[in-house]
């Protein structure tokens, strides 16, 4: 049987920074050549990064994209990584835009995969299922590829796959079979969703099945907006067993020596059509770059990691790739004394380092002296960059010169803290951090343009509850690594205040939170209707109660900041829900 | 020939609201049998309104339309309306949703007409070709007909279509030509676009040609959200005249009678195919109510009108219905004395009545005489209820305890007028509008969380000159009725400044408007690249300039309130650009 050293690159490219993607791409080839790979693989519209959205309707930017995947293989062979096949992503045009005479504007781009080898082009593959749910708009985007594309590389048959072509039966893999690959490769743009790591497995499991071969999946790593690519790349062969499996949420070169079944005999530029796709057979080359090193190469088998682990990488990273990619100095959050903000700020000195972190306090009349302490102990604990705005003189002042009582008041000191981190924001440079949580954010718990005012909010889709999951998790790390656990306990102990006014505490207006967020995941992640809730087992009434709070909550939601997305139903691009709509679940 | 006195029901559902839709349909069921109607046809997803967005996603909300629907047919037999047969549009389901054992979440949903006649459900049609470019995400929501229904009428064949049927070739338009009908129902939710009354007429009379066949077009009018419906509904023969047309931007009962050719002789039950479409074919009724009036109905056909008048009824409408389907009492804007401000507050008081629009002015140290007068000359002219907040003492207060200065001043002055509008707005109930034009949005000319501050923009998608020609537009509309014309000349005329450091000019900062706006247009509405820019004669110089702009304000966009969309590029739902995104166009 021939042996074939994969190696999967699980890098993290830029959206629109083209040419930065394809030095990453030559970085990494380079380091797989060193391992002795004789087949690279890099992601899903690695060249472009992922998803590029609206700008595929601007053609200098698909022109950008081909004119890049041609100067890369030149540079590579040039960089004398020539002979070493290597599979990349890239956005290609099918001819000019479709024009309809029928004023329907047409798709005319390609999510595509090209095959370098020798300084040249030498197979192409546009991908077939396009996804079209959740975050995904690929048919507003692309025109689906009906053909599959088989190159012969060191006498194995490889077909050429992308990402949801994994994610729905038949199409590509049904054609591989009859094809009779050995190998299918398959690149992905895939984002994070809380436990879509226990989903992927089975997934390649069934898939390589399907296709009677083994399979190599690569996945992204990196954060886009509110998306997080979580990498877990791997190998499965096609008896379903697992052959390596790469870390989530860091850059991963996996390598590892795959034994795969010779290609059968056939006419070189056969053209078959199975399941109506084309099959179109390329032949690479038999001479491949040696597998220089003695002995097998094994990339290893990453084991899972708990879900607060898992989440907590993911929001650090999400968080990370928003700053840096959008070239931030630094950060600046409110720190209030209470959970969010210190979760946020925990989070944000992960990402980037306590000296890139401002904190800065801004009590009020009614902020206690457990408030003020908990968020110097906190600042302490992290060493982030600690100062104190006192807001009292401002809300006086407009108190002083304008007749208002009430909420208003409530929300006035919210919005003088927004013009105050703004005001440091524009002065120092900062991105502005917002720290509301998916359960305020659902029930419209919040002050517009007051506490939600910020570019970013790292703990947008995480629930109450598993804010406080986090934070003991957080701390128990840091306690097993023997150092000073950066939550103050009384943070993650006392009952959430908002004080913006004598006393005031979450539960005068909203129920417990582990009984909130139940009702919460179900109609928010589960569309489940008001019936269904009740029939889950949860009280009438307050159900009712806080399906009024969300329904009527969805105009704040819309003028919320991104944030790093961990569910199914984050909000932001996967909820589309109408503002002005007279639906109510509630009785 | 068969005569048909057609009702084309120009209606204004509200999304959600559907007991409150279903009534709309029974009351203009009557007024259509009162004008002596043989059929009567109802907009696209009437029942729901449109467009539902991941509504369709909760079970839920898709029985309860289904539940309307039959009630519906029910209640208009109740009501003595039962013979007239009437298209209304519903959203159904195709079983449950789909499940994919693959997770790819299915779609279940359809895109729905029923023919009510009798207290019963006549016959149903699912809408083939579903539109997923611009505003439209409709693969994500709907599973798409393979049918096309076909009822005999008063002895008529008649093919029952949906919206994007008409707007492709192919489908159900080339099918009811092979079925041999005499009539095409074509039941729209068609949002408005600047021109789009233009496209429409030749594109009704493309398809009458393909199915050979007349075609009546009915269209929602009424706005949701962004999107604003402009009716427009019209009837044209299958020799492609245009028999009668509704006027744009109000409800409007269009009766007209057609001259149809008799259905042939055929087996009831028959299901022919025709292009992978099934035809099938129900009877509803030879005896219709008469069509009592002595004489033929004509429906007349309204004259386009101006692009301002237009666009200035679109504007109208859109801030209307946000703020009415909201149920938001009022609104209140700051008042600037400048040309922005005083065109939204017009179209304000156009849409709500002065008594429901309050003004602000909001001066500062920098605030000239002339725009504290020309906000006082506005208010007189309007009629609106007119009050003067004066922002420096906050605005001293925030700079006697914090070291600021530069541009950091600029935004915190606008930023003191968004706290006070948004203290009125919890203080009395009114929804806050911000006033940037598309010009300003574009190129990111605004304070976040400054006067970026409120709920709904009804300028957002109107680039600034468009804005003086508006305001020039609505003064000699006024004078020409001899009314008091609302804008001030000096609003009109003068330069414009933000009027937050001394002397300050847009021009300081952009290019003159008139050269900005046609740069702008083909960068955002045409998706033109630097290079086609300057091919088409614009100064590269000024080109990169502008581009910049536009690249790194896409945040602040992301940002900012809805607005009524009349461009097919609106910053909103039409555009999804990446945040993080490192691709320029400019040099």
């Amino acid at each position: 049987m021939p042996t074939l050293r994969l190696a999967l690159c699980q890098v993290n490219p830029t959206v629109g920074d083209i040419a930065g993607n394809a030095d990453l791409v030559r970085r990494w080839t380079r380091k797989a050549a060193d391992a002795g790979a004789q087949l690279a693989l890099f992601p899903e519209l690695m060249l472009t990064g992922y998803p590029v959205e609206d700008l595929v309707f601007r053609r200098s930017f698909v022109a950008a994209s081909r004119a890049a995947l041609e100067r890369l293989a030149a540079d590579l062979a040039a960089d004398g990584l020539g002979e070493l096949p290597v599979m990349v992503g890239y956005l290609d045009a099918d001819g000019p835009p479709q024009v309809s005479a029928d004023a329907v504007p047409g798709r005319g781009a390609r999510n595509a995969a090209a095959l370098l080898h020798q300084g040249g082009i030498v197979a192409t593959y546009f991908k077939h299922h396009l996804p079209n749910y959740g975050v995904f708009d690929e048919d507003r985007y692309f025109v689906p590829g009906d053909m599959l594309t088989v190159a012969r590389i060191g006498g194995v048959d490889v077909a050429l796959t992308i990402c949801e072509d994994l994610w729905q039966a038949g199409g590509p893999f049904a054609v591989a079979r009859q094809a009779g690959v050995g190998l299918v490769l398959n690149i992905n743009g895939s984002p994070y969703e809380l436990n879509k790591d226990d989903v992927r497995l089975p997934l390649v499991r069934r898939r390589a099945a399907e296709a009677g071969a083994t399979i190599a999946y690569v996945n992204m790593v990196g954060a886009q907006d509110e998306l997080v690519y979580d990498g877990d790349s791997m190998i499965v062969s096609a008896e379903g067993a697992l052959l390596a499996r790469a870390p989530q949420f860091v850059e991963h070169l996996l390598v590892h020596d795959v034994e795969l079944p010779p290609a059968k005999e056939q006419v070189d530029h056969a053209e078959e059509l199975a399941d109506g796709m084309r099959i179109v057979r390329a032949k690479v080359s038999d001479i491949l770059p040696p597998a220089a090193t003695g002995g097998m190469a094994a990339g290893g088998i990453i084991e899972p990691v708990a879900d607060e682990a898992e989440v907590w990488q993911a929001l650090v990273l999400g968080l990370r790739d928003y700053v840096n990619k959008n070239r931030f100095p630094s950060v600046v959050l409110g720190l209030s004394g209470g959970i969010d903000s210190a979760v946020s700020a925990t989070i944000a000195v992960d990402a980037l380092g306590p000296d890139r972190v401002a904190g800065v306090s801004l009590p009020s009349q009614h902020s206690s002296e457990h408030s003020r302490a908990d968020a110097e102990d906190l600042a302490k604990r992290t060493g982030l960059n600690y100062r104190i705005e006192p807001i009292q003189p401002m809300v006086d002042t407009f108190l002083a010169n304008m007749s208002l009582s009430g909420v208003t008041v409530e929300n006035l000191q919210a919005r003088v803290r927004g013009v105050i981190l703004m005001a440091l924001s524009n002065q120092e440079g900062h991105l502005v951090l917002t720290t509301g949580n998916k359960s305020e954010l659902a029930v419209g718990y919040s002050t517009l343009y007051g506490d939600s005012v910020g570019g970013y909010n790292p703990i947008k889709d995480v629930w109450k509850t598993l804010v406080w999951r986090l934070a003991k998790w957080r701390n128990a790390d840091a306690e097993r690594r023997g150092e000073t656990p950066p939550i103050p306990e009384s943070s993650i102990g006392k009952p959430p205040s908002a004080e913006l006014s004598p006393g005031q505490m979450d539960s005068d207006t909203l129920p417990a939170y582990d009984v909130l967020d139940p009702i919460l995941i179900g109609y928010v992640d589960g569309d489940l209707g008001r019936e269904g809730l009740i029939e889950s087992g949860h009280d009438p009434a307050v159900v009712d109660k806080v399906l009024r709070m969300v329904d009527t909550a969805e105009y704040k939601r819309r003028q919320s900041a991104p944030g790093t997305k961990i569910s199914i139903k984050a909000f932001g691009r996967d909820r589309r829900l109408p503002i002005t709509n007279r639906w109510r679940e509630h009785g």
